[in-house]
């Protein structure tokens, strides 16, 4: 890093002054990774996207926290403030700021988490062979270079952003999520009225940092923020504040490296995916998880139950609740900010799915099912759910409760297995609470249009309003290759109806991995399906991007139009495949209609003509109810 | 035609005697054609979709029409039968026909049309050298080869589908439709529980024509076909039919030519457009055109203003209603099957206007706007909308009436000037009643999703329920590059609401012209909204393809993923990238999760297990209320 925060430099100063004994040990790793990986250290995407710079507020009760947002420049002749984006994109978009994925990312957290008095390091679980599947050393994906001295609660206390807000306490967490959440809410007051049908939302005028705790103390918002994941910007999810989406990546059995993981984490949050999920199911998990998270400003969540299978070399039936609970650890320790916890797939569910159409199409709800069937046990991990809250609350890793009976197809949408599970999980929500813990619940999956809504009324009134986290949902099985948009529209409608957080669908879902333009795809079509929501809820500061680039288009402002964009790399390609000459760029008119048939110049031609003949008045006229349906021919008078 | 029905060829070999003084000339233009042309005739993609193929079903009241469906069969190991959809692709799918662009389609409707008497042929408006934008002989696209003769009604006829449902005929083309609509329903009677909210919607669980008739003669439906495109495959637009999709294609001033438009034209219906609009604005708009309806299976709607503007240099002013009735009847004489006129367009309404954030964004309504404003009067189309409906009835040429002042931006949805408009509609959709023609409603737009049904209740009440048409609408202005995802969220969800037919929006849009490529995808992309939306509605046949193709996906059958899908070259290069190898397209796994982690293997493992153990015994149990939430650790007894 170039432009270290001084705070968190300080900080980091005590912190290895704390790991003295193994910094001996860890400057030599370094130093050998170094030699070894100097060819392959990868890097990744970074830089501003196109007239826009990182801006960042400080807070009040908390003056040192730096909460970032993305400024996007418009055109001097439009006269106009910049345009203030949510930004999840973390210092990579930072032109002042140099990444290097080898050190990872500043511990912004580290002096919150330690002025709260409540954790200690300790020296954490040793790394296993089986947590990378057993590699050869020339195999292994080296180790992160900077060793991660793991904290944990001291006492047995529940360190959770959830205790916190119940026991009245505002943290620097909820400040900066408050100021985060706020973009350019103060100037909208004065220029934007209300308008939306928020459902079930109550969305304030303004957030301030009490109303954030309030929220989460209500267990209807989560802030993702493991004691060991310092490197997160803290973000809420919770149907009051913005819509979230969440990208996956992963590498698989089949494909992908670290290098290819890293990037991807990077490229989508850049595209604004606001978590990322790890659902890496290959070897070298343990190690590339490492690299993710030291790199990340977004909550990291997984999936445990993966990494356990792999321990056991992929056999559901030898999966125990010793080798999950030790993966539990494993990545609570590394700083996994939410797992998902697929405790809700019980013994009694399973003959629920045997006369679907498509089964169990949830992972984790297949192996737990099979787990189930073949000891004729209940879930371990519904039997161990308490423990499993326990090792949570240490960390303030957050629960989301996976959905492994969601319906795979249109045929099981809202049937009795999902809805069977669903109650499971309601039940789980109260335990989790109990425990201090922070909880999400996760939903489907493929349901048509009509059987959506169910989704988060029955969600919400089970789950006790703790935020809902789908997928998609899909609303037709006939499009796969175009299942970003199937589901994309699922996505929209459900977030509007009161879902916090969307999971993204690229467009190789049911078909093969994703790529890079795959998760951008995605990711874009996510955040179209988020903000139209947010719009739809009657956010109140949703429609300044929308405004502001209706606006350019209006005036012809090409680059204004591309910069306000969700991809201005593409808008910019698009336009430019039919009028490429940079004179282009300030025509008044665009190649759909060339110049003489242009509706917006004519609009313009228009109003200047309206001003010249006094038609505001004339508006005035016809506004205050006057012969809007004049006979034909009945010309008005001037 | 390598194999032309025998009845439309004999209809034909009888209009070519009534047309033998001009047989000659035409025989020698189409020779001289053929050797100028020789090399430039452009092909068009043809074929049937991998494993599908044209099946034709026979009438009982009219016996002779041949109902045009694709079958889609599946792996024999499903033991499943062919999956039947919908489709207006038209001969260039039939692998037994081989088509000749020059030549045309076969004149299906031809017998039809002159069984009921009450047409004419006549010479027909003269072909004007500003038709075609004046262009010198070398630069104007030739003259389609066979010229076709007019009809139009005798004796002041209405020979609309309009009037004879009234008149409670039950035409040929009614049967038709009847027939095209009941894809498998029948079948599906057995099968299918009717799911769904229809909303305003009333579909019946079979189709016969005499409902049909109901259905035109109260205005709810309409069946676009021209007495002068004769080729068109009979299809219905209302809200109680599968929903509908139009593309658009047309050169314009900046680019494209006639091969570009006919080619565009005919894969635009491949993929599934159902109607077809060229909004043409350069030059050879008349010939191209004919090019267009000769060769098309589709009604062809058009916006006639902007050949009138053409005709008159661009310039606004100079519109007059003696130059725009002159081009109805020219295009009305080619086979236009619907109109979009912008008569709502009022002066009255312009002022409601000016202080909109995108102004008017409507070409046509701008057009009309400018000229009202001008000359400050009454819009002619208002002033003339009898004269209008009058030159409709004579060829049953459909209006498609135009939404001049739709909102540009999410800041101008549902505002004074668009629903100003509207109430406007609702008064000419009842003269145009009163005159026995055909009605349709366009819609916005850009609508934020909170918004939208607003906009076809509205609509359903201002006019009489005749069927609505929107385009989109876009439910965010933040994404160009993206919008056919953004208005395809809002398309699914208009649909549902009981929009009609819905207009394709390419991600081209707002930022030039769309390519092959780019209307695949918007069609694409609105297949999958319209049956998004049939899916909502509860459609009774909806659903099997989505159950087909979710069982495909259960049972491993890839090749039947890739061919019940909506792009099946897209699926299967999809896959292909993660996995090309043959052998991967019978594997029990895909690239996603790789064999061992296979949700679905597993799925299938337990029901293996489940038919071993009884399971299904069990399932029952608990189906009929046996403990389903016993305490952790109480396992059933079998």
């Amino acid at each position: 890093m170039r432009a270290k925060p001084p705070t968190s430099g300080a900080i980091r100063q005590a912190d290895e002054s704390f790991r003295s004994p193994k910094a001996e040990l860890d400057l030599r790793r370094e130093r050998d990774w170094r030699t070894k990986m100097n060819a392959v250290t990868p890097t990744v995407t970074a830089g501003p996207l196109p007239a826009s710079r990182k801006i960042y507020l400080a807070g009040t009760a908390f003056p040192d926290i730096r909460v970032p947002m993305r400024a996007i420049t418009v055109h001097p002749t439009a006269g106009e403030p910049d345009v203030i984006v949510y930004d999840p994109s973390g210092p990579y978009t930072d032109s002042q700021i140099e990444t290097d994925i080898a050190k990872g990312l500043p511990r912004i957290r580290e002096s919150w988490i330690a002025a709260r008095g409540d954790t200690e390091f300790y020296e954490g679980r040793a790394v296993q062979p089986e947590d990378n599947g057993n590699l050869p050393a020339e195999k292994l994906t080296p180790e992160f270079p900077v060793r991660n001295v793991p904290r944990r609660a001291t006492g047995g206390r529940a360190v959770t952003q959830y205790e916190y807000a119940r026991a009245g306490i505002v943290t620097a967490e909820m400040e900066f999520v408050a100021i985060r959440e706020n973009l350019g809410r103060a100037e909208a007051k004065r220029a934007l009225e209300r308008d939306g049908e928020p459902h079930s939302a109550a969305i304030p005028d303004f957030i301030t940092p009490e109303w954030v705790r309030d929220e989460v103390a209500s267990g209807r918002a989560i802030i993702p923020a493991n004691i060991n994941h310092p490197e997160v910007e803290p973000m809420a999810i919770g149907r009051n504040f913005l819509v979230k989406i969440n990208a996956n990546i992963g590498n698989s059995a089949v494909t992908s490296s670290m290098a290819e993981e890293v990037e991807k984490m990077v490229w989508a949050i850049r595209w604004g995916a606001d978590t990322v999920m790890d659902l890496s199911t290959g070897r070298n998990i343990h190690n590339i998880r490492d690299w993710i998270i030291r790199n990340a400003p977004v909550p990291i969540g997984t999936v445990p139950i993966y990494q356990a299978l792999e321990k056991v070399n992929g056999i559901a039936e030898d999966l125990t609740w010793e080798v999950f609970r030790d993966t539990l650890i494993e990545q609570a320790e590394q700083g996994v900010d939410y797992f998902t916890i697929h405790a809700g797939v019980r013994l009694s569910h399973i003959p629920l799915t045997v006369d679907r159409t498509t089964g169990i199409v949830s992972r984790g709800g297949s192996i737990m099912a099979k787990w189930c069937l073949h000891h004729h046990r209940e879930s371990f991990l519904y039997e161990h759910f308490e423990e499993i809250a326990d090792i949570c609350r240490a960390y303030d890793v957050s629960f989301s409760m996976g959905d492994g009976l969601r319906p795979g197809s249109i045929a099981d949408a809202n049937d009795a297995a999902q809805f069977a599970e669903l109650d499971t999980l309601g039940e789980l929500t109260q335990i989790a609470w109990a425990k201090g813990c922070q909880v999400m619940i996760e939903g489907p999956g493929h349901v048509p249009m009509h059987k959506v809504k169910e989704n988060v009324d029955r969600q919400m009134r089970v789950c006790g309003e703790a935020p809902f986290y789908t997928l998609g949902p899909l609303v037709t099985d006939i499009a796969p290759g175009y299942d970003h948009i199937t589901s994309g529209i699922g996505a929209a409608m459900i977030g509007w109806f009161g879902t916090a957080m969307l999971c993204y669908v690229t467009p190789k879902e049911h078909l093969g991995l994703p790529d890079r333009d795959d998760v951008k795809v995605g990711v874009v079509t996510y955040k179209i399906a988020a903000h139209a929501a947010d719009l739809a809820k009657g956010h109140p500061a949703a429609q300044l991007r929308d405004d502001a680039l209706s606006r350019a288009r209006f005036e012809f402002r090409w680059e204004d139009q591309f910069n306000l964009s969700l991809d201005p790399e593409t808008a910019r390609s698009f336009h430019d495949q039919t009028l490429p000459k940079e004179a282009h760029k300030v025509a008044h008119f665009c190649s759909m209609c060339g110049p003489k048939f242009c509706s917006m110049k004519i609009s313009h031609d228009i109003r200047a003509e309206a001003q010249k003949e006094g038609m505001e008045k004339m508006a005035q006229k016809y506004r205050e109810g006057g012969g809007l349906y004049m006979p034909a021919g009945d010309v008005p008078a001037e």
